[in-house]
C-alpha cells in the first residue's frame, strides 16, 4: 500500500487549466453530487485561474504519477480574523481508502495554519450516504458544531463540522 | 407614532441607483460595521442593479415621504430547495423603535413565503453590543439554532438564527 512517503505520490498547490477537467471527473466519480454541485466545483477552479489568490479559493492536488487523484478547495472565510471554510475534498473512488484523503486534508490544515488561519469549517450532510464522510472528517480531528435540521431539504440536515488549528501546530 | 399603516411609510421593492448611497448612509450610522462589511453591503446593490433577480440577492426598502430609512436584503441559498438567508437588515438610527424592522423583517418573510421558500437563516455575533440585535430577531420568531464559537475572531462568536416559515404562513 503506498504511503505519504511514496515517490509514486506526490502534492502540487498551483492550478492549472487541465485541473478544470480533473476536478469534475473526480467528483462526478464519486457518485455525492448534483449536476449544480459539480458545476460549482469547476467554477472555482475558474475563478482561481482568472483571479489567483485574490480568488479566495485555493487548491492542494495529489497526484499519483501525474495523474490527479484527489483534491482539496479551501479558504478564508469574509469577515472573519482567523477562519477558513474546506469548501471541497473528493478522492477518486478507484483511489479511496489509500490515505489520499488524510494526506490532502493534513497538506490543508498546515497551509491554512501557515497562513495565519486558527479556525477551520466544513460543511456537510446529514443523510444517511455521508456517514462515511463524516467519519473520516471525525477521524481528522473535525468536530460536529453545528446542526440546522433540515436545511438543505426536508429530512436533509446541514451539520457545519470544525477543527481548531492552534498555533503549536504549525510546530509539528 | 407611525404605525404600518402610516400613509408617511411605504415600503418598496425594486432597486434603484440611488439605493447604493442610501444603503452605505444606513449601514454606516447604525456604527455595528466595519469598512470592508459596509463595502459588503454596497456590493450587494451593484449585483442587483447589474443582474436584477439572478443576483440572487432581493431587497426591501422601507421610505418615509419617499426617503430611505431602512432596508432588508435577502435570497435563496445555492443548493438548497427552499432555504434563504436574510444577509442585512438595517434601520436608520433616528428611525428606529418605530417599527420600521418589524415591517421590513414581515415584507421579508412575505417575500420568501411567497417565493416557495421555507427556512430562513440570519447570521449575528455574540457580542454583548448585538443584544438588542438578537433581542429584535427573538421577538420576530427566529431562534438561535446554532453557536460557533470564536468564529468572527477571539471572544467573538457567530450566532445562525433560524425561523420556519410554514405552508400556512402564506394565508395570513
Amino acid at each position: 500500500m503506498p504511503t505519504s512517503e511514496s515517490p509514486r505520490r506526490s502534492l502540487r498547490y498551483e492550478v492549472r487549466h487541465s485541473d478544470r477537467d480533473a476536478v469534475r471527473t473526480i467528483v462526478e466519480r464519486t457518485g455525492f453530487f448534483r449536476a449544480d454541485e459539480i458545476d460549482v466545483a469547476v467554477e472555482l477552479v475558474d475563478e482561481h485561474l482568472a483571479r489567483g489568490l485574490a480568488s479566495g479559493y485555493y487548491f492542494v492536488f495529489a497526484e499519483i504519477e501525474g495523474a490527479v487523484v484527489g483534491y482539496s478547495c479551501y479558504g478564508p472565510i469574509a469577515c472573519t480574523m482567523a477562519s477558513y471554510d474546506l469548501y471541497w475534498i473528493a478522492v477518486d473512488p478507484t483511489q479511496q481508502g489509500q490515505g489520499v484523503g488524510r494526506q490532502l486534508i493534513q497538506a490543508t490544515e498546515a497551509g491554512i495554519a501557515a497562513a495565519g488561519g486558527r479556525r477551520i469549517y466544513i460543511d456537510t450532510s446529514g443523510q444517511p450516504k455521508y456517514a462515511p464522510t463524516r467519519a473520516f472528517y471525525e477521524r481528522s480531528g473535525f468536530r460536529c458544531a453545528a446542526r440546522l435540521v433540515d436545511f438543505y431539504a426536508p429530512g436533509d440536515d446541514r451539520l457545519i463540522y470544525e477543527k481548531v488549528v492552534a498555533e503549536e501546530w504549525k510546530s509539528r
